[in-house]
């Protein structure tokens, strides 16, 4: 999928503002996402097949569905392109409170649009909230539970082969601790929890994860274990780095995944 | 009390110069605010008759009588027709040892001024040794001791309703503990002590607690445990914002109060 | 040794690279020296003599022989003429696996040169590697080994007089804890180790360590354990400064000296 | 007129994107304020009676109308009110071509507002394009010629007391010449053009204009030409400031009249 | 040619510090480009007919060969390719005094490449240097002369097509005066001096001018005047932005060929 | 005089606050110097011999004796001292009308300090008034008057034996022209007038002026034509850095007066 693909249109672009935390006050963000070109976009206007034609991954992220209904149809179509051209689809579910404005809650569209993912990236609440199941409140840190909880998913969703999550745990807006979990419904992988203090930046730090799991996926030397490994250090480093993009190597990555649970300084 | 009573006058503008701290270095201040305005003020320059007429509180630091025989004079001045007027007069003793530099000491000039006061905002030790008595070396730890030496302070002036302050544990300049007592002489309210780590900036943090006392003294709905959690969290808000102004609201203040130890953000 | 000797040449300006870490993201230097003025130099160039001819301490560090052939054979240059002139000659061991590029090992040039040194500094770990042993793995934490080390060098070198070391453990990119030691032979002097979180920038720590171990020696009232405190507090004061040069005065750090492992904050 | 009256609504905040321009590299902005609250408030929402009750003076915009049809049926609303109630009416065409997307072109929305004006600030092609006349293309540098097509809008609207330009003349982006002309019907005053270079900011200088004027017909002591002197200098001087607001003081404004063409400065 | 050809390699970056100038105080460099990748570049290294394979159009800047022996060795090795696939070969002279430092002049090493350039940028001056010819002091206010020398050129290189020149006059370092020439044997083709002041970073400038040469000749209407006309627009605007990439669009470039000589914005 | 003869004392720092202009807004300056260490000097304090004991000049500005009682008398008493030792004494009248403050004005105490001065920068009018003449009003661009207006200071003062003034003509806060003229009783000296436009930081300039004086003078090879050429040089290219110091270095300056009068880069 390359660049010549992108279609300009839509009345504006789609911004954010965000207040970053520090210490005990959250960060926060206000979206103005409304008339912007995704979420104005109409079926058909995207030629998916072109798009498609050498691509191996699809990704979405449920950021998309939870702007308007337009925005929710085009993922649909974009789906059931993807699948019949046999490309693998990823989702992170991304929930978004302040999103989902336009009259639809997430179980009213999620279920229909997951039966054609093949990997989902979501903690098990938000999980169960967006295929209408009441919350399980799980106890994270006893993450050897979770595959229970995850199997709902893979009885409900034939298409589905892997579920991940981070685990994170929040001790202040300054100080998180990362983990992580990939689950193939055989076996639960786990990574080493890191603590990530100071946190220099947040945002982007799911989607280093979600790329993280992408990259183990399409290796031919696919790995489970190794995949959550680097998808959990990404998200630590991404924490590290300004902006919202992950701009470590994936030598860092794999540094990172050896050194110890205080990072690559640590003797 | 509106900004037209303001007036302009004296030689120069005070300012002072900063050197944040960090860590184990800790943060520098140097005064320059001798021949300011407030300093070369005279009694009979301020109608505080007027400045008064629609006041109902009176707010005090002991930084203004630090600086010159002639705003000592002239806050002696201000507080009689406070209490001439019926307002409530609030005061933090703001013990900064660099000034207090014109010959008088503390315990020479802050009695005569205390004795109007209805709230008084201070640690203990700046509170003995404003009155000239010895250190206490109370352990602060140990709030449930502090009534029986704050009520020194009931005896002495008549006019006291109750006393605060924050209880601050300096891990490091980038590390602190905060919390707070509000004492009624009959009961003694404590706050919860809140992890304040990094301290993005302390400056006015003092000043946000004293205001969070007042906003809560002035309700409508008085309550006196309400008041020192609004107050300690409006305190510790402001650790996390750049600059000597809380810019958190009410509600972000609020929603701290009913947050953990670690802030808004933890689960 | 004045301004005045400094000589202008060579072919471009030797610089490096800092990309700053933070957490569990290291700090990565890259370095870009070769051909530089010092990497250049040759035998005959500096007139020693002359630069020598008021100073007391002369200090090398071993990052110059590692630049190049040409910059070891003026550095053994200088230490055989300051040793001629009972200059006191320092060394801070400065091992850095991205120099010595040049076709040799650090055994192959140091030993010779570290024959005139009176004083050296240096962690176990590099100061065998440099003189061609066996790591030890010494546990530093247990400090009160290590002179049973260092003796293998002051039987090595009969010049030697003191060996220092800076003690660091790093918890992560952002949160060291420094201590440091002083051996004369006779006895081990130890320091307070300190929590420095967050490190604001450590470039230039272990040169003020060093500068603090020079300023004790060079004082008429020469006390070790004296010399070591103000070392290590130097050093830790460094941490929290911004730039490479340490900018805290010397009641600063006597005051970090007096003050408790937390700073000069803690009470 | 009080912030008390400010009403919050709507769905987004409206902003633009501004790129400054440099000598022959214009500036540009894009408008995206769509959908935000001025864009989509109602009659009947404001309370014009209260908001004009202590009120002399009601200035509007043409960017307003120029926004959507709500906008400009509430503008119309506002106006009717302000005349009922005797408050000076004053305007500033401001017209913007990225704006007037809403089906609607200036002369079928300005003409039927114009009629409450009783100061109206424009351009002559802007204001004869707004009331949908043909362009006049009149040579601004003859100043003298323009009270005979101003006089057709004091001719259309019996309300219409003064009308006002800049005059200015675009060397460059960084170099611009600015006069201004204020015309009683009776009389045209104008007032000395002056060179501006560097241009620091443009952007409020049409603002700071307007104010000058309405500075000068509410003094008591009302006076043409030190009306349309004040506001060009005012003008002048916020394309020397940072910022959309034009910090300069009425001293400061006053000395730029005295000055000359080249400003405070020359000699 | 795609950034897949890009090979890494060689000892250091090359980089190089930019004194920016104002006034009568001219902008200064200093270039640290030996040991870099480009310097020590080796014949048989990149694999030119890959490189080519899909190029319309190679451009090599005389500061290439002005590095190092081995740059222009391989400077001449990839023209010779290129010229055997049917490329067109476009060459800045960009004479720079402080490289050409290896030993050779410009006179030794250009004649060779410039045989196979069909397009030279460069005013005469440098062009007469670089071919070992006396200078011939054009006064190039008088650009109807050039034809004259440039016909020496095309006499010496029967590949050559086409010859351009900025024509650059420079009132200070914040104010210059750009034209520029394109000349096809036939006809000299000329475009609008433009007043650039102030000039915002002038980096990149000729490269800008280069770009908009390129980007007319491979346009299938390829026409001269429109060629020269787009390329000192995009040279002046290049002024006006900060940083030494031309961010200015198509739109924008031909915007300003419309202009007059003061800019977009004049009226 | 070295900065070992720096004496630390008073009661704060003077400082002042800058307000920077730009085309026609003027730069302001606020003084915040009273109770400076300069300000409270007194008799005594200084030892003027050691100070002077290996200096060849002394320099004083009129801005020292415009601060208080106190600074004046100190300038007068190194004056004298200076003089016993044959000290070249240099002298900026340098006015600034909003010192002056302290009950006395220029010409009471001016005359008797520059009875000692050797060289004297000032214009004319400065340099009467500071005397206790009226304004002559002289026509500046008509530098061949000043002779006859400056021999009544070589008739006043025997010690006399150089003036020298800038020729400043500004056009703009941002456009200056600046030339300068240096005289010796037997022949005017002047030095070209250059464009500075536009101005970067004019403050420091005088001093830069000043400092090209006494740099010529000092030279074995004094010439009063170079003199005032690299004067005037230095002052030039000062209003093209920011900051108060001149960083040119000598070579700069001497490619300035080998420039045309619109800076080296000109061709």
């Amino acid at each position: 999928m390359s660049a010549e693909n992108i279609i300009y249109g839509g009345e504006r672009l789609g911004i954010y503002f965000l207040e970053t935390g520090a210490g005990l006050r959250g960060s926060k963000v206000v979206y103005d996402r409304n008339h912007s070109g995704i979420s104005d976009v109409e079926i058909g206007v995207i030629d998916w097949k072109k798009v498609f034609q050498d691509a191996s991954v699809f990704h979405w992220s449920g950021l998309t569905p939870a702007i308007s209904q337009n925005a929710a149809d085009v993922c649909l179509e974009a789906v059931k392109v993807a699948k019949g051209m046999g490309v693998l689809i990823t989702t992170d579910l991304n929930y978004r409170a302040k999103l989902w404005k336009y009259g639809k809650a997430p179980k009213d569209i999620m279920p229909e649009l997951l039966k054609y993912s093949n990997v989902i990236l979501g903690d098990l609440d938000t999980a169960f909230m967006m295929i209408g199941k009441d919350k399980v409140n799980p106890n994270y840190k006893d993450a050897d539970s979770l595959p229970q909880f995850y199997d709902l998913f893979f009885d409900q969703y034939p298409d589905l082969k892997y579920m991940a999550t981070t685990l994170r745990y929040s001790r202040s807006a300054s100080h998180q601790q990362i983990g992580g979990i990939f689950y193939d419904k055989e076996k639960l992988y786990t990574a080493t929890v890191r603590e990530i203090t100071p946190v220099v930046d947040r945002v982007g730090s799911g989607d280093a994860f979600m790329g993280g799991i992408i990259y183990g996926l399409v290796l031919d030397t696919f790995d489970p274990q190794y995949t959550i490994n680097f998808a959990v250090a990404a998200c630590c480093l991404k924490h590290t780095i300004s902006g919202d993009y992950n701009l470590a190597t994936k030598e860092e990555v794999e540094a990172l995944v050896k050194g110890g649970p205080s990072g690559i300084v640590s003797r």
